[in-house]
């Protein structure tokens, strides 16, 4: 009998919430088939100050161990040269260490997935500023997987940003730079392959042809050019060459209506099944706006699947035990619904 | 007895839905104190493409007339020198003397509130491309409302555009300008006058101080400076001497959750009393999520009490009878909560 390919659950950052949501994922047996990638100490102080206590840890050679894991041991990989004391760091503060370790347990992960030994990557939240503390040139985790899944001498793969809950899927064509930068990264080429990124995937998933609304960028998608024309010089035409290939895009719709028009919720049928949105707060502000709890975070354009919680490190409530799996459990339940084997 | 002066409904553009929903509201019973400014015919065609048919339509010489309209008469003041044959213009079309028409009627009821002779007034949606097509050298209502309000001589009075729902309340720093052009009006000046004119509003409603929280400019609020400086160099600042004032505002925040943080439902205690955001999107973004029905727009700063429903003219459906009148319902039971009498 063929095994499935484990999904990898990155620890994220060390002094944050993401090593107690997955001894909290772990416990209500949320991670079958799943194995962490992290450091042994980290992981174990997690358990050990939630209400249920320590949790033991098998430290996996290999992905291909995890068959052999006892039931009620939570399956570990230990990436080589992780910073030494990561087991003592404080909660809650930005420490150079727990940057490098975060960003060495994803570098790890993509790794085993990309030599065909892992199937997909479930990602703890990383805190930004460790990062760069660190020396990561990378501000978060999909640029650091954009080069990670690169060919050496090709250019990166173009991703996309897609943030989901059970009533709204959102696409970004910009992320984690100014709002003034973000303006000017919306160019008709930045849309196109947007609107393609988003149509492959919706594809993969099932739709023959998703339905994507496409946001503006000025208020009322300017107004017929009072009130900017970015819409008019570079979001229309890049939606008309998508139509072009078969892609069902429509808009430049007004920012302020297009998502609550998109919205799935019973007795309110979405027009749509997905909105493209210009600027990382177009987009983010509806999929949060009813809660963080169900909400995931997709990374379209990889060669494999990741997601991840749509919540940040949390460092105010870090090291307390009173962290919400909701939001990593959701991201892991949607890798296996992305994988095309239905893992 | 001293009689309580009326409220002035606007009637907006004619080929729009605001006549449609002043009279559904009429007949809905929500319109007692209310007097109705704009065109007769407009109004008579406005009921008669409603299921109910037609409506008697009182004209009045003066808004103390009201205490003598027949009940089941709907109370109107026709503004001097309405263009002509604003009863037969064409459904849902752009056309300069229907937005020369919604000036005037804002003009007229303008001046009956300065003149002591009426209370307040909630406004019918106007189309900005039909003013400018009239013209009228201001993009909206709120602009139009505070020139109107300038005395001779003296600066125009800063106002500030609230959306509310039941859930939420926001008010906005930056509204009808590209968003290029509002990432600069964002300046220190404008974040704090836009404290101070909050904090002003909420004690007239009955808050000693209201809680207000800022939202930030870019994604993360600028996540340490690394994603843009405007919070660092321009909203923070503002803020602490905001509260130097008295003025009990906080943050900034980042964008993508503040509003989700001060949204106040069922099992859901807001931790903010009203949101300040920084463009008109971020803010009308969550207002109209889970709907535009019960949305009131209303203008803060104006010498008198202002509202109107958070849609547009609707020109898709303008003309077929079936337009909801919650959010003009919702805009004038607002109108007479925030009249110092309870209206």
């Amino acid at each position: 009998m063929k095994v499935a390919l484990p999904i990898l659950l990155t620890m994220g950052d060390a002094a944050g919430i993401g090593p107690e949501t997955l001894v909290h994922a772990f416990r209500r047996g949320r991670t079958d088939g799943c194995v962490v990638v992290g450091d042994p100490a980290v992981i174990r102080r997690a358990a050990a100050i939630t209400a249920s206590g320590s949790v033991p840890v098998a430290v996996l050679e290999s992905p291909d161990d995890l068959p052999q894991v006892p039931a009620g041991c939570l399956p570990l990989l230990a990436p080589p040269a992780l910073p030494p004391g990561l087991g003592e760091v404080p909660w809650g503060r930005v420490e150079a260490r727990c940057g490098a370790a975060a960003a060495r347990c994803i570098e790890h992960a993509a790794s085993l997935i990309l030599e065909g030994r892992a199937a997909a990557m479930v990602t703890a939240p990383i805190h930004k500023e460790a990062l760069a503390a660190a020396g990561i040139g990378h501000p978060g985790h999909t640029e650091m997987l954009q080069a990670l899944a690169s060919m050496p001498g090709q250019p990166a793969p173009p991703v996309r940003m897609m943030l989901a809950n059970p009533e709204l899927r959102v696409v970004l064509v910009t992320i984690h730079i100014s709002l003034r930068r973000a303006i000017d990264a919306v160019t008709f080429d930045a849309v196109l392959e947007t609107l393609r990124i988003t149509h492959r995937a919706g594809r993969a998933w099932g739709s023959t042809a998703p339905r994507i609304a496409v946001a503006g960028l000025n208020p009322h998608a300017g107004e017929g050019g009072l009130f900017g024309d970015e819409e008019q010089h570079v979001i229309a035409p890049a939606i008309a060459a998508a139509r072009v290939e078969g892609i069902d895009a429509r808009g430049p719709f007004p920012p302020d209506t297009v998502f609550m028009r998109a919205r799935h919720a019973p007795g309110h049928e979405g027009e749509f099944d997905v909105v493209v949105a210009m600027t990382h707060d177009h987009g983010l502000i509806p999929v949060k706006y009813l809660g963080v709890d169900q909400g995931v975070n997709v990374t379209l354009g990889l060669p494999f699947v990741r997601t991840s919680p749509d919540h940040g490190t949390a460092f105010d409530i870090a090291g307390r035990g009173i962290a919400d799996p909701a939001s990593l459990e959701a991201a892991i339940a949607m890798a296996r619904a992305l994988l095309p084997s239905r893992h």
